[in-house]
């Protein structure tokens, strides 16, 4: 089972990296499954359904989400009516969407899963507890389970990635919109990183327009952050391949396309 | 002027990795100034002045710290007769210790700043204020300009990256003890990258035993969290290469080393 | 049912004043229960079984806690062999101990809850959710209802007050260690109070030595804090009457004794 | 020196309780100025000219503020044009607005300081050392000082209390719209309270619809508050008096009006 991942697409700059370079990475990696995080693809907070639908045909097999899920009223109008976008699981029991989905990979399955941290961030379920829970749901059915963990603490996100160790392929964190550089297949087998990084303005501050982001450390005033529109943009994700017999990993890669690591397809 | 900077040292894993390593990296790298983060160094929380030391005896230059400084009662004994280790700059006025040093590199200089963000931190003085005070100051005797900011944040250390771009040479982020993939030089010739990692234990979750963190993210209870004493470690760090005529940077390298990224010297 | 609850006892000064006090107060308010908050019991975090079994002699029927009750590792012995004691509710559910009991008052029963809020405070269960399934099940065992919600944010408490007005006869807040002027009963019959305030020394800082806390705030270093062991010492607390029909309360009053506020018996 | 501080006001239902009830309440303690902290006098978040106006107009001499200050775009317009408005003086230094101010009342001046709070609220300058610096240069012009330090925590407030006791003659809290209970006069002669309360809605959540917030709590999700514009309404202040000869306090009483406390006049 191979899979591609795409970090955190930031608004327009970062679906139109999504859009150009989709189909080269696909023709390189020829996925099985493209899982894509789409909560920041709206703007720069949230998704609509015209932006879903739009990664979806460019080759998004699953969306996936975060905290930022919820930041465009248009979410609450789609996201019953779609089998193939998730939500973290963790929010409380009656949320919209689901946390989980399965893709079907020809004759093969792929279980998606999305959570999100508590550390730095609002009190939601325990993700260790729901994400246990879905995995022993997942694994009745497929054993190819892959994580997508939205949280902002490393200390968290390594904790998610040992607590799973030996029981997913692969757990990649999103979030921090920073790629780092610990991809790793753990002990037991399970494919990690602790963040896939941004897809979207390169000479942003997490993507957005970095004059509004020092205006506001420098003043601590509220300042309306907007997404860096101009300027080069960069697309940041991994591949990960699972094994046959046991949906364990064998490989983890990290994907990094900017003007200081262009991508030569 | 070549800089090795080390990112946070980890107890006596992170100890015995630096000892083993730094003959090796300054063999390969020649640099004139070796830097290295001790705010973990004394089992995994503050140095002592015996650890301090010691690193030096290794091949520290300068040992810079960051919110952990403070915790072995120790480090009050000695930090006001050194010279060549620094606490976050931005502590308040009477802080014992100080945020800046020069250190001597044969005939030429290079300021050492370490500075601390606000954001998931206590709130202390504002970071870009006092940076911006010291570069200025730094900058009337030497073009060569180090920052270390050592914070939680991505945002806030992308910030100071942009920040400080066309000023200093190079900042590296420490803190999160988790390597960034996002080492680059900044347009006006800043290096740049959010951290530089950690080095000490391999497989805990940031250097502590992983079943201890995750026992605290399970039960919400108090647990002490001891340093993996066991099994194989990492160094990270990054190598920064300024230009002579202006302090900017040519070059910032990544420096991984651990059972997946051998160090072959 | 008449209830007689006593905010947060603060180490030695604390106890002292509650052994001294509760005679006086029982004689004057005659309670079916005394309840008291003993989080900050044993040295101004967490409780032992011997000042557990002292306060239960000195006419305690019934211990809450709340975030500090696990400070002491003695709790760990004794919690799970006492019936009258509740720790929050909503720590996740291995958590030794039990965050509902019931008291027998004569021929009636009331069901003492403890809950914790999340603003402000470590992520743990949601305590909506988890004091609604409680309160359900208290119900079918008695209509006399009193919640400990233990919370820093004055909007968490304000919500459980109105989320729970109707069904529980008193929400009493502790954790703040201040007295609220704001006792009330809400418009369906819930005696509420934002903080019942805490019992122990006058003039500390929330029962702390001042200087100690006066010298982290200036700077921003790890100070440790003792319990303020000399001087004038205050007891807060609220007494709450609730309706035999239906549980409903028809007064709470606030209790607060100390050098500004004398107690005549 | 006769002070009479009215709490937070929150929306139109704090300024209508403001304006029918600042007529009886100067008729009956006959103040030498009357201060409001007009935080949230424009739908619960900031405050515009037209609102100034209207405070000062029904009796308000000196306005303070809070984190909310910034919260409509019109304090910009007006803020360096008026000299009894005050914002946190912990704001960084090019701030609009200013942090103290002098009124003149009659033969007499008052100093009125307004500073926030660092812990739970964004990091700004420390309020310990900018208040100290205030009431030197305050005490240079006159003996009567007030301070409203706008903050969360309760340890914050107590320590800003003690750090000022001896020093002015008032310090009242304010951002938690719930009044406290601890009204007193430290030993060396503050009259101090860890919150004066809010004036508005008497049945919302600290002032705003309780629905919106609970379903906030309930679900996790975004939902925007407005200010809960029907039912019964409170004002909430605190009354202080010091002393001719020295500045310090003889006298706090705490005011509270609402159904369950009628104020009659
Ligand atoms: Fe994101
Ligand atoms: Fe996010
Ligand atoms: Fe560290
Ligand atoms: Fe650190
Ligand atoms: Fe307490
Ligand atoms: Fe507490
Ligand atoms: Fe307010
Ligand atoms: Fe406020």
């Amino acid at each position: 089972m191979k899979i591609l991942f795409i970090g955190d697409v930031v608004g327009s700059p970062g679906r139109e990296m999504l859009k150009e370079n989709l189909p080269h990475l696909k023709k390189q990696y020829h996925p099985d499954v493209t899982i894509v995080n789409g909560e920041n693809a709206a703007h720069g907070k949230g998704i609509t359904e015209k932006i879903y639908r739009q990664m979806k045909e460019w080759g998004a097999n699953v969306i996936t989400l975060g905290n930022h899920a919820w930041d465009k009223k248009d979410i609450f109008e789609f996201i019953d009516d779609v089998n193939d976008m998730v939500r973290p699981a963790n929010f409380p029991p009656d949320t919209p969407g689901k946390g989980m989905t399965f893709y079907k990979a020809g004759n093969k399955e792929i279980a998606v899963i999305n959570a999100q941290g508590r550390t730095f961030l609002p009190p939601i379920e325990d993700p260790f507890r729901v994400v246990d829970e879905l995995v022993k749901e997942a694994k009745k059915r497929t054993p190819y389970i892959f994580v997508d963990f939205h949280a902002e603490a490393t200390s968290e996100k390594q904790a998610i990635g040992w607590f799973l160790d030996g029981r997913v392929g692969g757990v990649a964190g999103t979030h921090t919109h920073v790629q780092t550089a610990d991809n790793r297949i753990l002990p037991k087998g399970t494919a990690y990183i602790t963040d896939a990084g941004m897809t979207g303005p390169y000479n942003g501050i997490l993507g957005m327009d970095k004059d509004s982001v020092l205006r506001r450390f420098h003043t601590a005033l509220p300042v309306r952050f907007e997404v860096a529109e101009d300027g080069p943009t960069q697309l940041s994700g991994v591949f990960i391949e699972m094994n046959k017999d046991n949906g364990m990993a064998r490989r983890i890669e990290r994907i990094l396309i900017n003007n200081d690591h262009p991508f030569f397809h």
